[in-house]
């Protein structure tokens, strides 16, 4: 089998490498990587901007690996549509941080995962929810393995991508994995404003993530409680319900 | 009423003042956009950069507004997290090009679409099919006041922001509006070699949509025939049909 691997923390990432060492338990595996961290890049893209890629031996002999200038998902088109390479599966992450509820929308990780959906890669995204650069990736690995363990067995098609979360916590702690949905909820925007040498003002953004949704069969409910979460994506936006709301211009 | 504009081609684009002009007939309008364009940038928010606002006169003394250093979905945390703008809409675009089929995910012109829909503010994005920067925005103004009109007589939900997709056609050719869905399809990526000057290589990406989806009732079927698409849009990337395909797992 062979097994793409991408992130956007970038290609000297933890996670990467903990993913990297799982994954070649499975297959051979090759890494696109951004060539610095992209977290919070959302699906974007490099229009009007010319794209780089290195060849890395950081990963050793076995895994050809390459940093790439561009966006997580960049690194996929280039994968795909420069090296050529044709995978089977294509992993993402693992990341350091979460990405349940809209995180989704927002994280880079998942871009990876979905623009492989769209190319009709069988694809998953991992996160943990340690933020920390210098995270420990140990119980998240055997995490990982289970869950492609579980995939090979009983694949989801292609354009359904993966979202999984894993609990920052031993793995004796974990209680086990749920499929789940996406909770609803908001980040509710808190902005510091602070004055530069030259008396100008600038913003950091300090976003606090508030729940909307008591209920039992979402992420972050299973996350909270010692679950990995499991989450299938979408690639279409469509909000079918509506299609039908104007009755006065469908014909 | 109080009308938010964003864009993702930057304050300085003509589609952003075609849309002004058109909100200034239904309430006070004020602009949040990108200081530089910002196309395909997705969800992508600035996660450890500061942000900065610039006040810009160039819409009048009636429109305030702002050129902000970050992405479209940062214009509008910005907006009503620092700038306490509290909109009962938001518009963004026009946007210099289509955003139909999965240019959804990639679009910031439909980023800040939903990033309003987060934060439960009615949301609608429009694109205009011509990337040119000194595009005719006349008949899609027309086209942006007809779907005012009807949002205002009708509106969805504030969780369904809107895609609406404007045929690069004279008004009197433009033959309707059509409800419709996102039409599968993917970019067949092209990629340029080139070297540069210092004998590395360089990629430009020279993408190129392929449909796989001849039906009718897609955002594509339409806009090739002359209408004008609007597709409703979901704030929650679930793949609900999927939420029990590991039935192993499920408990």
């Amino acid at each position: 089998m062979r097994i793409l691997v991408c992130n956007d923390d970038g290609i000297a990432a933890r996670g990467l490498r903990a993913l990297v060492e799982v994954a070649q338990e499975f297959g051979e595996v090759s890494v696109v990587a951004p060539d610095r961290p992209q977290s919070g890049m959302g699906h974007a893209i490099s229009i009007g901007v010319p794209l780089r890629l290195y060849p890395s031996s950081i990963f050793g002999a076995d895994v050809p690996a390459w940093a790439c200038s561009g966006t997580p998902a960049d690194c996929v088109k280039l994968a795909t549509g420069v090296l050529k390479i044709r995978p089977d599966l294509l992993l993402s992450g693992i990341n350091h941080g979460a990405n349940f509820s809209i995180s989704v929308f927002y994280s880079g990780t998942l871009s990876a995962a979905i623009e492989g959906a769209f190319e009709g890669i069988p694809s998953i995204g991992f996160s943990l929810l340690d933020y920390s650069m210098e995270a420990d990736f140990g119980a998240a690995q055997a995490i990982v393995r289970e869950v492609i363990l579980l995939y090979l067995a009983d694949p989801f098609p292609s354009d359904v991508p993966l979202n999984v979360n894993i609990p920052n916590l031993p793995l004796s702690e974990i209680k086990g994995l749920r499929l789940t949905r996406q909770a609803r909820g908001r980040f509710v925007e808190q902005f510091e404003q602070r004055i530069d040498p030259y008396g100008q003002s600038y913003y950091w953004m300090v976003g606090r993530f508030e729940s909307q949704d008591p209920d039992s069969d979402t992420d972050l409910w299973a996350l909270e409680r010692g679950y990995v979460s499991i989450c299938p994506l979408l690639t279409d936006l469509t909000n079918h319900p509506y299609l039908h709301h104007w009755k006065v211009i469908h014909r």
